[in-house]
């Protein structure tokens, strides 16, 4: 039999129809039976606020639960599976692509509750964490003892972890550390079947398959994740930040690939182009100039003697460049103020704009700016405002597409020229996610960088841990009708 | 239906029978088409190459093919499913846990024509290589460069990165650095169908499944890898090396644990004992101690004032863990010689036994004096001599357990005492394999930490990829009668 004997299409859509009232009512009470009343969410009032993430995609549940441990996980699932309904698990609702939206109703199981940090284990430098644990919480639990957990996403303040597990989230510092796949040491799930397993843990390479790197990332689609073994590490002794301003995007990128070839890898380079940088002045007052082509934002870590010589190298790089400003943060305030600004980046464009589109496509970091001069023609093309914030050492773009909903036709432009987009990234060997995950948004896009095979023996994957697909329906893989135009090899 | 509902086992035993010799003539007839009469291999005395690796086991294919491209390996994987023979890959046969052992005979397709460096990208840090590239050749490429393929096993000399990629091989500098998975950006590979697939390649965070991390380590049971993506690292400006040599284990134990606690991660820490030190020294002269109970060898690298930094401080807690000398390679010459004796430490053990079994299991560092104190007492009690050299930083042991085959019953012995060894690392909250594998050496210990759930899981995977088990058959998984001392919960 030929794996390719028919065109790739996910299941028939919607593979799943809504509740009847009679129905609902008897999931409610075995829900309730669980959780107990107060944790069973289902008026109209309550659904409301599960009904969106921070894409622009929304989708009402019709129960949500708030579960206190992992057998109330398991037993949900089971009730779930009885009867045959969608099981939609959501962090802090922070994603960018759409990853918790309900889409075929169903219950989604947030774990509000389960917020804990169960253990710390400094000696063999791992931490031990319920899903429900806010990302930044963990880094207060852990700063003051001289420790760290790496993966640092802008919503840091907000976003769970166990999200960034469902997301794989990255972040600025992922450049020397990479993203949350490599922080992730063990998991405890639950399986489709109600099954509680326990995945890798205790070293680096675990026998038997790789579980854990299947399942970060995976988007809720192969099971629901119950706590979290992270690998934490030692702070720097030192760590400096510095800014570079530049007159045009083109110095900047050179900047970037340079200082990469000189053999430094800061642990951060962020780049800002005028459009954010206007906002992110108006908003946090950092000292961001307001009339340059674009800012790097650079950061380096490690003992003090190699932290010198590291920013002098890229001082000498930046000012090669036609640097027009290079400026070392002098204290930890002024560091922090610098990073407040590209952190709140995204809350700041909301200042100049009802809505915007984030668009998350990687390319190779000497491809940055023919890419960016694609982006600011396409948006031209569309008559769209476009920003550019992004973690430029990895090559992983994020252009904000500025948008009012309320112009008729514009949300569709906005759609087109995400698409366009990433199109241009895929085709200069690059992909369409770098860290905010496939989930809604991009699903049409995995046909622009996977061919019908490479779809297919995912989807094999899927059906094995997931055969009823009851697990975050609808995500991940491209809907049917769009087969046509999966890449060809 | 219950996951649950029957005991875990492998398909029947053995799945395959012996091709008759009508057949074996058809199939090397259609694999010569493939690649050509002088790379198919099916005389007994060409055989008996490929009829053992660096394990104790053997077992002989019933022909061998050396194919010369990916192509060529997809055409052989058709034939072999159309005549349901199994397939086994083999880079070097450097491997010590049997994974190439082809247990059921077979196809034996071995890489050495696909051993060719196919690009090295220095501005975006990655190299692309055929799985037969010899692991040192890719660095005696990157070096004069200024940059280097971190994972190094000890047989780097000898074994392909191919074959580092199926066992998710380490190294003396995994410790800062991971494991091969952690250097490994994407594949190429051909499915059980004889597919062509391209995975991961481009970025950090693989939009849908991370099918890379899956197939890593995955021991040749899911796929044939036919082309590797590496990261490749900048040379570090400066590097150190330097021994502590000690009278007990248990103080040298502790330093390792001490200099994590501090902060330091250096990029390698190794550990070996009197019965090491003296095979070594016999061999390579490097001026190791023969009477010290056990010696560190530590390297540490990056900036060269950092590096200063880190060899006071590591010097000063050897001393205060009663280190009797503690000495710094005086130049790369020593440094090297220093390596030498580490890294050819398995064949110098060849001096001083006829054989030797090596095992691999892995413990949280600050169990390693109770975990050694253990085995020494397991060998005492089973009479057999045991030394232990092993990568102390990352809590990976490797007792090597030395014995004669030709005495009765001191094979079985040293079966017994290396399966106790791994139910103490499994018991003190560790694994059965820190770097070499499960192959069909650790089938058994599988059950020692997973439970029936886990196993199906995996099992799943593995029929998903391979539904007709011919990709490696009978490795990883316990074998039929094993399933009564599967981990409970």
């Amino acid at each position: 039999m030929s794996i390719i004997e028919e065109p790739f299409t996910t299941t028939t859509e919607p593979p799943y129809t809504r509740l009847s009232e009679k129905t609902k009512i008897q999931v409610i009470k075995a829900l309730q039976e669980v959780s107990g009343k107060a944790y069973v969410l289902h008026t109209l009032y309550d659904l409301a606020l599960y009904e969106y993430d921070a894409s622009i995609e929304r989708a009402r549940p019709d129960i949500v639960v708030l579960p206190a441990s992992t057998q109330e996980v398991a037993a949900i699932v089971k009730i779930a599976t009885h009867y045959h309904i969608p099981v939609v698990p959501r962090g802090a609702g922070t994603g960018l692509s759409g990853g918790a939206i309900p889409i075929y109703g169903g219950i989604v199981v947030t774990f509000t509750r389960m917020n804990h940090i169960l253990a710390i284990d400094y000696e063999n430098l791992r931490a031990t964490v319920e899903p429900g644990v806010v990302n930044i919480h963990l880094n207060q639990a852990l700063n003051p003892h001289g420790y760290a957990y790496v993966p640092d996403p802008s919503s840091q303040r907000a976003c769970t972890i166990g999200g960034n597990v469902g997301e794989n989230a990255g972040g600025p510092h992922t450049l020397v550390y990479g993203v949350t796949t490599n922080h992730v040491l063990g998991l405890e799930i639950v399986t489709s079947e109600g099954e509680i397993l326990e995945i890798g843990g205790e070293a680096y390479d675990t026998p038997g398959f790789d579980l854990t790197g299947l399942l970060v990332g995976s988007e809720g689609t192969l099971c629901i994740v119950t706590k979290i073994i992270v690998r934490i590490v030692p702070l720097a002794e030192d760590v400096k930040t510095m800014i570079a301003v530049f007159d045009t995007i083109e110095d900047a990128s050179n900047t970037v690939s340079e200082i990469i070839a000189s053999g430094i890898i800061p642990t951060a380079i962020e780049m800002m182009d005028q459009l954010i940088l206007q906002a992110v002045e108006a908003d946090s007052h950092a000292g961001y100039p307001l009339d340059a082509a674009a800012v790097l934002l650079m950061e380096t870590e490690g003992m003090r003697e190699a932290v010198n010589a590291q920013i002098e190298e890229i001082v000498a790089i930046c000012k090669k460049n036609q640097a027009r400003v290079v400026r070392i943060a002098a204290d930890e305030n002024e560091r922090q103020l610098l990073w407040a600004g590209r952190k709140n980046a995204f809350g700041a464009v909301g200042r100049i704009s009802p809505e915007f589109y984030v668009q998350d496509g990687v390319v190779p970091r000497t491809q940055l700016p023919y890419v960016l001069r694609c982006i600011s023609e396409i948006c031209r093309r569309y008559q769209l405002k476009v920003g550019n914030v992004f973690h430029a050492g990895d090559g992983n773009l994020h252009p904000l597409i500025l948008f009012d909903a309320q112009v008729p036709g514009e949300l569709e432009r906005v759609r087109l020229a995400g698409h366009e987009i990433l199109e241009i990234c895929a085709a200069v060997g690059g992909t369409i996610t770098g860290e905010h995950g496939v989930g809604l948004e991009k699903q049409a896009e995995m046909a622009l960088i996977f061919t019908e095979v490479d779809l297919r023996i995912m989807k094999k994957v899927q059906t094995a841990w997931n055969p009823d697909q009851l697990f975050n329906p609808g995500k991940l893989f491209p809907l049917p009708g769009r087969c046509a135009d999966v890449k060809q090899l």
